[in-house]
């Protein structure tokens, strides 16, 4: 019963044994192997389009990396107040960037708000140096609640983008979760929509270490591969990365994993429905739950064998939550069972 | 005949295996699991103290967070002329530092000159703003021309580091080439020796991406483990760096990979010297060969099926070259075979 | 009639005066001649105590490398949502210190409030990497909204960052006007309150350009002289920043000019209680007034020769404003003249 | 007897009369203002074309914005091994950049020998990510040595700017001690030789704090006004340094300061010639003496009066120099008499 983190779970088998098969032999270091070409080719059929990807280590370090890259002197990125870069990279985007600012726009459910997007924008009049300038607009799919952008929502977002002629960034390190839930393709999601770089993430997936940069126009990319290296997430032997997105594409691995992560999640959502002491906070959309319960009941559940952590409720979170409850967050994995949640579920009642 | 880099190889299976056997279950993520606690101990027995550990992805990573530790406003690293930090990381060092300098200090054979070394200290007066001031000495080790520095020379270096309060930090990428040829131990090849911190390369000894800052004294790391998340090098499921090196430790693996790969090199050598055709610019020490050959000959060899590439040679490289005749590099790795340098020489000759 | 801002004002005569003084004969550069000696030393007769000061030639410097010299990695400023350095200065702060953050706390009429405060710090849990961590908390006085902390309201604040080890920094760029308000010595209202560094500005008050960084604790400012040159911020003709508040502390001048600006401002508000289409959005405390008017009446007033400035209303300000009216700014300073006010009193009714 | 700097001169009268001239009145702060609007446009007329003008602060502000504005990840900056951007500015270069590097080129007496640089930019192959990539080639004019770069010599080094596309950028602390001694028009020594970008120097040359970053082709400029306040060093009474140099234009004084200079500085290389104790070290070319003397005479002479100092010997200064011989560097400015070369000359002998 580990619903910790997506990031507890391991490596799918596919993924490990990837790894292995490629374990052997000499290759090309520095992303000039055969298989880095091959499985850099792959994301262009996945993405039904001619984009530019590059291998990273880490989450974090794929969207400081598409900061930097969209860098401008007194620059700010709009993003949710509660999003990942705000909240959880130690301010990692704004050390990448030198100095480049986050600023938080409120919107319900850990999605911007278009027009509170627009008026923040307007805050900053162009060739007001004093303020800085708008250098780009970043939304996290599924976001960090749990919740997925409509693609409606996504292209009201980035209409505000191309008025402002801003480069919208997705981090997706969930974005296997959030397409699976809305049933469409990495194309209808993000070049469709108007976005213009995604971290694309493998790793809370099923994947050790897998992260990229994809852009989806290729020219944005022109530095990329200096701001890379020079940020050391360049690897030497990154066909260690390679290999694991090639299993992770073989044969929709990616989205049979995802689309597990998100059942076990709606199974353990109608088990917190039918429980008499648990309650969703909110609709939970992908692989990640959100609920409130009382302390005593959170010990108990814990003390049980459950795994999971108690989350800070969101600003604008408009629920009712009683002095003695607490909110509480449960994500599932490539690696949840059925098991798992009929287990939660019985410990529930 | 594969001779391009050690990091061109793969992994050894046991470190794929130690992979693959760590890939279930759950685990806390962010270096909290028990297989990172229970690997960052085994460093303290391998260095036979109490060390901070900090798993990165990256060798740029280790050398550049290693500085960024040592930061200081207008802060001079003195390191030398051709080192790997200078010629082959893009400036990441500088980066990661906000801008700290790398000055390049001489020495014959990639081993700065202590003598030359204080000279350099010396044209930075204490409170003399303008010129800047010194924070730290950095040595590779190997060098970057394949050398070792004896644990005297390191002595003689970390002296003038003890003088002028400075820390002395080790790039060891090659770190157990240099120990087996020296047939020491880390503890004397480190902290007898006056060294602070140690970039603890894996990546190229049979690990796929396992690097490890290393502090001899634990007082110096107080803020590592934000300097490392903020340079986005703390990996989720860090345990799969964590069971790299649980792997690279058992049974002293990581001394049998590099003895293997440094004896490679022994008979390389050796074969090179009973060549007509080719010479050793100077003695290989570790896993290097550097060696000078007519570029004809070059080309023969390559079109045979030998894999190495052209080297600059050092600056204060004072061998004899015709014109016609280029310096080359011919590396070794636990995946070199005695096949593979019985083919090179009969193709030498 | 001009009351667009108090840099819009020129020099004092005396200020003048001064420079042209100074500008025979030869001096030390770099802040070495007898006249920066001796100007540093009447800085410690000021803050009766010895300071360390440092002049800088903005008060954006003054800040920003205030912040440097406490930075951290992952480090997170505490300061007031609506303050200079988080909305006008263009991200200087965050350049300078190499992406740390600035964390808005809310509070009335600019002040920050200690209870959000505290709240916020504990967003921060120590050894929690991945939000960063507090490294200062800073103040501005008087604030940007024209009000001036009480000596209570500054303790309370320093005991928070004596908790949590944090230095206090108050962004003084109008700190003679709130010495005035307070009739309090500079001791007082830094040093005793526990505030631990200064950015002491003459420059709204008379000065050409003459920014002093102020630290009550000279072991702080260990690293300053390096920051400072580093950040561009040593001129080579210092004497000219020293000439300048030579004169501005001589019998007193910047107390009187700071009380006449005041006074101004107080007259100004009086005029405005007794008009018919203006009203005060709060209290005036120094030389800044904060008023409602009519959009039309902004026009007629500024059509008639007075020259002021809209503002955006505060985030917490919750006094009354009709749909057709408008906030804006008033300020006063040693130019302003009892007729400037006359003539506007006039002309608002 | 003052040859310490031409920053140890104060301001012309000129200069300070502007200052006390422009005193009164209120104007339009961060560069709005009349004042600055015109002198901006006189630039325009100075350098016969239309250029985008910046005033900053000091001349390592200039320098350091400079190159901000022309950065890239991993960038280089190609300049004179013993150039004031590496020996004299804390490493403000590589602050202001975040960590682009300076790249020393050799050649005789300061100026870049164009083969060398030829050779150093080649070092870098594009695409080759490993060692960075070069971003601008800089030049000091005059030198650090006090020589001047023909107008052919720095053709040379644009044509191989032009051929790599790189930006070439002119450090023009001492412009007009230069632009006096070639008898060329600021024109012909940039614009006309393919220069990018100035740092217009007029500190040394009789103003107290006045320097511009002039950019020959004001569309390279588009960032700047961001940059430069991110910078700390838009001032907001910027009127001060436009004050300074309308009387700095004004008949043409900029011209006959330094034209006086670098008379003073030939008059001084005369009574060296015939003085027994001291030798020229190489020909002054502007207003910069290098001499080679006896210690002991040092001591002497500066026992008697003359204020000057030791200076390292450049790297690649072939001359002679005995053992109990040092080099010392003289500087004369606006300020210098024709008695202090006489009062020195009486000296020496």
């Amino acid at each position: 019963m580990n619903f910790a983190s997506d990031n507890w779970a391991g490596a799918h088998p596919a993924v490990a044994q990837s790894l292995t098969r490629h374990a052997d032999g000499f290759a090309a270091a520095y992303g000039a192997s055969d298989l880095d070409k091959r499985v850099e080719r792959r994301f262009n059929e996945i993405f039904d389009r001619e984009v530019a990807v590059f291998f990273v280590g880490t989450g974090t370090a794929a969207n400081s990396l598409a900061l930097a890259s969209v860098n401008r002197p007194g620059g700010v990125t709009l993003c949710h107040r509660e999003c990942h870069m705000i909240e959880d990279e130690c301010g990692a985007p704004e050390y990448f960037t030198g100095g480049a600012r986050l600023a938080p726009v409120e919107g319900e459910l850990g999605r911007i708000d278009p027009h509170l997007l627009r008026q923040e924008i307007k805050r900053f009049p162009p060739e007001f140096v004093h303020h800085g300038q708008p250098m780009a607009v970043s939304i996290t799919q599924c976001t960090e609640v749990g919740t997925v952008y409509t693609l409606p929502q996504i292209r009201a977002i980035s209409e505000i983008c191309r008025e402002h002629q801003l480069p919208l960034h997705m981090d997706g390190a969930r974005f296997a979760n959030a397409l699976v839930h809305l049933g469409v393709t990495p194309k209808q999601m993000t070049a469709d929509c108007g976005v213009d770089v995604v971290s694309f993430g493998g790793t809370k997936n099923g994947c050790w270490c897998a992260e990229a940069l994809v852009y989806l126009n290729p020219e944005r990319a022109r530095d990329l591969p200096f701001i890379r290296k020079r940020a050391a997430q360049l690897f030497s032997k990154t066909r260690f990365i390679a290999a694991q997105f090639d299993a992770y594409f073989d044969d929709g691995l990616w989205i049979s994993l995802a689309t597990h992560a998100n059942a076990m999640a709606q199974q353990l959502a109608l088990a917190v429905k039918e429980s008499r002491s648990v309650r969703l906070a909110w609709k939970p959309e992908a692989n990640e739950l959100f609920v409130i319960l009382k302390r005593k009941e959170y010990q108990r559940l814990t003390d049980g064998g459950a795994k999971f952590y108690p989350w800070n409720p969101p600003h604008a979170f408009h629920g009712h939550m009683a002095d003695d409850e607490m909110m509480a967050r449960l994500v599932t994995s490539f690696a949840t069972t059925a098991e798992d949640v009929e287990q939660f579920a019985e410990l529930m009642n």
